[in-house]
């Protein structure tokens, strides 16, 4: 396989996709055209606009991009795809949508043929075993929380450490992950902002700017650095 | 109807229920005893220790507390019950369990006759039509995410301003919710720390030290004054 999830899309202060350039070039080397999932988008731009937004970081690689939407049909879209990109957005909605289009499987099958895909937040959570570890809020219900299984992991991204100076009393992101832990056995990789998940081949790496944060089951959370295997 | 929905069980800086105090005294006036629904907590404290702790808090005013784990046969200890408070923890975990056992609707119907409930955290929001503005992570997969409609709207406990200074590509509370109106017709309640929910008979009033915000559909969110009618 052949694969980047990454904790976001966008650094602060940064341009769209900008951090990224150098891994999604070597990513899609070879790709003249990409399939680009607006699904997860709940609003605030429509799946056109997004599209559109993709396309313009990508024309300057020399890759074109389709929306999924577009297509009449999807599944023969993707089995025709060269590649793929699955945007941010709400995982929840993301999740069902790709569900009930029967779409989450045959893009699966793809990937694991060793198609490039690129996941960014809400797009690198399917990649994971499940959703169960997403930050975001559940404003639909899937028919399944179970996602891709592309890694044998699953993964948190925009993953923020404590702020000691909130006073309030949500719990934190580490306490949130503590309590998946409760529940299930699977690890869950803390991908910080400006980290990201190499897959490559049967490699799997965590590479970026930051130290990672693993939770495992009956373990104290602890850091990884940057190159380190997963 | 008799019913409190607290944002938080604890301010900051506070003891365990302690600003509820008086709204408790009243609410709960003529109960021996009540039963304490504990299924929220996923870990970190037992569900005995959870009862303890509740017990404790009532005990100063008189009332003994009772943990629904503790029974045989739940339906029964529910349907012969003076009143019930369900505690916070993770809002998933408590759905699914209430849903699984057979004991949401059984509540429901029970708070409708007009038997007193309060509710913190997780516990207020399954007050709401759904479960759909938590800020839970979700970390179990309930068969749906409907609760009992004591209110005519969703809660949105623990509600948090953006934070200007924080410089993370997450999205904002705000965000989040806005988003949940892309997709859902359902007024929401932003309740913040220190507020909250009080409906007695047909009247549903906002109360507590903070401002609430709400949120609707086709409308910028709006602030409404503690005593305001919801």
């Amino acid at each position: 396989m052949n694969i980047v999830l990454a904790s976001t899309s966008t650094l602060f202060g940064g341009n769209y996709l900008e951090y990224l350039e150098n891994e999604i070039r070597s990513l899609f080397a070879g790709c003249e055209e990409i399939i680009f999932i607006p699904f997860a988008r709940p609003g605030g731009i429509s799946h056109d606009d997004y599209t559109q937004k993709v396309a313009e970081f990508f024309g300057k690689l020399g890759i074109r991009v389709k929306g999924l939407h577009t297509f009449e049909g999807m599944v023969e879209a993707l089995n025709s795809a060269q590649g793929y990109f699955t945007g941010g957005g709400n995982t929840f909605l993301l999740v069902k949508m790709l569900h009930e289009l029967k779409l989450m499987d045959v893009l699966k099958m793809n990937i694991e043929t060793g198609k490039p895909y690129l996941g960014c937040s809400a797009g690198s959570n399917i990649g994971g075993l499940n959703m169960k570890t997403t930050n975001d809020m559940p404003i639909v219900y899937p028919p399944t929380f179970d996602c891709m299984a592309l890694v044998p992991f699953n993964i948190n991204p925009h993953y923020l450490d404590p702020s000691p100076h909130l006073k309030h009393n949500g719990e934190t992101r580490e306490t949130r992950i503590k309590e998946f832990l409760t529940q299930n056995e699977t690890k869950v990789v803390g991908l910080r902002e400006g980290n990201w998940i190499r897959r490559n081949g049967n490699s799997i790496t965590v590479q970026g700017s930051e130290m990672t944060r693993i939770f495992e089951n009956g373990k104290e959370p602890y850091e990884i650095e940057p190159g380190t295997t997963l």
